[in-house]
């Protein structure tokens, strides 16, 4: 199989077959040396990273010297063309004719996917902003395949910031896709966002439980789980006693207990952050001793910094070090795939392709804008050539997505341009859950996010609005 | 012919016949890859930007790479040696033992000459202050080239920022040098100085005139033509009428479109930017359906902002990405000859060497100094070695110009060393337009600026002066 | 002998006959190019500079690349790993996975130390604080061997500030360790660090002789001479004759000036700089003309300020821009030893091993800690898995030297574990200069550096203390 010219830019962007092929080339790179060491001779990586990172940039910059290519990179390019004004498409269509492939890194969600969108070359995410980080989920899921031999049917445990780490959301839906059962344990207020929950259930099929309800008993045992995600081929005999299957699940132990940093740099400044450091939880010794942990793999993104005791440093179960050593293997195997010097062959059959549900696309210029002011798509520069898009993922309730940052958006009002003919008189808008709204024709639907929103577009209430 | 060890500070470096055998040399740098993938192997180039860059930087760094070479970078060098209170000499010196060429920017006009004079080794001028940027302007022609077979005479009309822009002013040096005919379309205030529109006329030999007073008829028309400059070699025979003359130069058409962006970041902080951003002129399809532009290529040395619309990326005519990537090709060829790993035919006789005019030098310490209080000399760390030095390019009016950064100044008093023969009561100065002046040997004049300077040095003014 | 896998954090983990096997491996790396070059093929060194640095930076890099390695570098890691609140330490062992070789710079004393511990693969010490900076002292040591042919025996004047300079530091002890007799010449208040004169003397075997109190006609000599070392191999026979001496070994003349900038970065905010900048001494042609240096190396570790005058670059005697030139030769050949790619001979017997006396270590968490702030053990992040631990250098006076930094401490007090058995009512404390004090057995001592110290692990004065 060929991945030549593909990009990397959600961890839906691979197959599990892919994946898995993947991980089958990186076990190779780490074995031999003097094949590899020639494979991208005379290729070159554009390493842009607009945020700080010293794991992942370091670590593909690596990769690629391993694979003998060579590496330009923009360490300061956050004070450079930014400052000049320039849009990051400009920038990738550039970069594009310098290079054989693009590393990007950007604080805004939805930048790589634009970086692909324009650059002509392979493009790899290495993470954008709380948004995804795909290379890191195929680091973790190499792991825990080096030591458990498989990523199939997992039971991982996700500790700390589950609110805004893109390490975590990208490693959700790729646990998702190999049928994990996913146990939820997020710091105080820092709990998964509902979107993406509801996108586990909705997308990967499974069955997502809140552990709110449960008995205190629950509650004060050795760490607080909040909800449990259940793939829908895991065994679910017990579903009709929630509060003793919760229990259970609690006793069968973990396959992996993966711990996250509080995100700081991604809080607002109004945040109470000494509030939240407070509360959060530790991983130590006396925590691993507890049974659900016994044979559980202690994973972490790092870096770390409160949130992870030195003294499991020596745990055999600790592996966040071997996570971040990983990081070559696998990142060289991507490159080599995507630079097309290398091609895998993807054992049987490949069972489950990403489910990048082919969602009809609403690009409609309504005055609807993503609700993220951190997507791509609002921000001034890129604003000038990207118009804004959403996947209709949901009719009822009705449900768009953000095509670059995957926020959602829920509209209160439609229209259909079938209704008005052009003619101004007849532009009304009804609520969106009003039985008008099931009757419109994909092609013909307008949206909007308030009454102003559509007024501004010289629509009226319907009588019905109106009311 | 052997480029070997030469550097290139300014386009004037390089003679007309050099730049188009080094432009044959880029075409067969993007054809194979085999032989030119090891031309540079061991060698080192030491990549000093001393400003941000996304494009130069990069494009420097992939071309060393493509020829086999590597780069040492030093991305925060302007917060290491500076902050020590380094001269850029000293640093020159070091470098240049450690690499085998050297690329440097730097905010200092005059700032590429001063490593190129201590460096000992091949030196580019990746841009100095409002100074020079020679490879852009390569690229610049180079893609002319490419579209139009010839950069020998053309027709080029110049659009926005032709103030501050070192791109432009690199280019037009070149183009008259390749018998262009150049119109000058500035936004309001940002028109070319008249220092550079005068060097046009008296060193390459050509004739600027201004369309201020022209009919009303003309301002009005697609963009405001604010001067056309002539190569001696273009067709005059309508210069008796000046008027009828321009009509036709703009139904003429141009060969490019050549767009600039306002060069925020080199305003003083006292400039109304917004007024300027207000009136500054926008290249959008609208202005390319004009007669004069319709065959025009639309060029633009990047990052854009606003004066160049996004709608114009797919128009065959746009050309500002090619410029950008070939610049990889192009810098690869250029490093290649100064490397001396590649040498050039230059076809037939170089008819037009760089106009270098061996003007004599003024480097008397009379308290003289450069005008441009961003010219290398004027800053403290360099002024410890270095002296103001200056080209006299016209005795009558007296016109000195920096050596460093090109800055005119027009002494308005002078002396002889040879009239007080070191005795102090002898010491006099006269009005640099009296007739005293045009007698004074080269060798023996003093200029001063002031009255004040002139006295600074014990000279008194002379019974013309003081009446 | 076989240097693969060892470190260089200080210049005393390298002895006498590995320095000067080192510098054979040097000439050869300057001499030939053809073997060399693909000496490091595969291998790939992580440049990680915490601090600003051209030279040192470049030269590490150049080297690297020019042995046929390649470089992995992180420019901005000063606002990337540490701002998330990582420890060196885990930096350490996550670029271990990534590279063959570290060379590190960092801010705090001891950090090399650190990632050396922690790291796996060689480190090599770039400079940490005003600790070491042993690199520079082999390129120091070097260009006085090219020079002299030896570095054994030589007289050495040490220029400017000798107080913070790390350069200076590294410098004299392995000039001690190669028989130098070195003159101090600081500026006003910029001596000797006390503590360095003392570990001279006991650990050197030399004596320092300060020359405060020396008859006025040499304190208005050519430059004022603070103290001589002498190492004990040195001619002494006028020792008793102080005074003498000393005019005798001023006439006598030096062999290198070495020359330091004021190292503004290092002072406290609150030192009058401009003060210490009026009377810092300039090393000029007119100094230069002193019978002492007749012969002497002009040499600085570079970058200059106002120090060292322009005037001198063109004096046969002026080594700066050697010191720095033969920092790529000198690197290659550390690098090619420590990654093991390069055996060395040392010719004879190795006749004096770094003096690293295996002194005991104290290492008692009784609240001691190094008094240096800016210790690599005194930072928040890196406390949580270092413990403060210090090498007994004196029973008496009760000396302690920080294992990270070498910064001294004197304990007033101390207590026996021996005595008080775990018994809280038997936990006293004594003076550490009392007579109980040489009685504690080295694994039963505990040490308190004040009372309040002592009281705080719930030890009450003895009856000796509290009088």
């Amino acid at each position: 199989m060929n991945l030549a010219n593909r990009d990397l830019v959600s961890i839906d962007d691979l197959s599990n077959g892919e994946i898995e092929a993947l991980f089958s080339l990186a076990d190779k790179m780490s074995d031999s040396t003097d094949e590899q060491s020639g494979l991208c001779r005379g290729k070159i990586m554009a390493s842009l990273f607009f945020e700080p990172s010293t794991r992942t940039k370091l670590s593909f910059e690596a990769g690629m010297l391993r694979l003998g290519g060579s590496v330009i990179s923009a360490a300061d390019i956050g004070a450079s063309s930014l400052a000049k004004g320039e849009s990051i498409a400009d920038m990738a269509k550039v970069v594009g004719s310098y290079a054989d492939i693009i590393v990007i890194r950007h604080p805004w969600e939805g930048a790589a996917k634009v970086v692909a969108d324009y650059a002509g070359i392979p493009v790899i995410n290495a993470g954008d902003g709380s948004h995804e980080h795909p290379t890191q989920t195929l680091c973790d899921l190499y792991t825990i395949r080096k030591e458990r031999q498989t990523i199939r049917g997992l039971r991982i445990a996700l500790w700390g910031d589950l609110k805004r780490g893109r390490t975590v959301h990208s490693l959700i839906y790729a646990l998702a896709r190999f049928d994990a059962t996913i146990l939820f344990c997020p710091g105080p207020g820092l709990e998964m966002p509902v979107h993406v929950l509801r996108r586990l259930s909705t997308e990967y099929g499974g069955e997502v439980k809140s552990c709110r309800d449960l008995n205190q008993e629950l509650e004060t045992g050795p760490y607080p789980v909040d909800a449990i995600y259940r793939t829908p081929s895991s065994p679910h005999q017990l579903a009709m006693l929630p509060d003793i299957s919760m229990q259970v699940e609690l006793n069968a132990g973990v396959d992996a207990l993966y711990v996250t940093r509080l995100q700081k740099e991604r809080q607002g400044p109004a945040t109470k952050e000494q509030e939240l450091n407070k509360g959060y939880p530790v991983v130590d010794k006396k925590l691993l001793r507890g049974k659900g942990f016994r044979k559980a793999l202690v994973m972490h993104p790092l870096p770390r910094v409160d949130e992870l005791a030195y003294e499991l440093d020596a745990d055999p179960r600790s592996m966040y070090f071997k996570q971040a050593a990983y990081g070559v293997p696998v990142r060289m195997a991507l490159v080599a795939l995507l630079l097309g010097v290398k091609e895998i062959t993807i054992p049987g059959e490949d069972d489950c392709f990403a489910p990048k549900a082919p969602y009809p696309v609403y690009a409609r210029d309504s005055g609807v804008k993503c609700p993220n002011m951190n997507c791509v798509s609002n921000q001034e520069t890129e604003a000038k050539y990207i118009k804004p898009a959403f996947a209709i993922v949901s009719r009822a309730p009705l449900t768009l997505r953000c095509i670059y940052c995957d926020y959602e958006l829920y509209p209160r009002y439609i229209a259909s341009s079938e209704w008005h003919q052009g003619k101004v008189e007849n532009k009304k808008y009804h609520s969106a859950s009003s039985r008008f709204a099931r009757n419109i024709k994909l092609e013909n639907l307008i949206v909007f996010t308030s009454e102003e929103e559509a007024q501004a577009q010289q629509f009226k209430p319907s009588s019905y609005v109106s009311q």
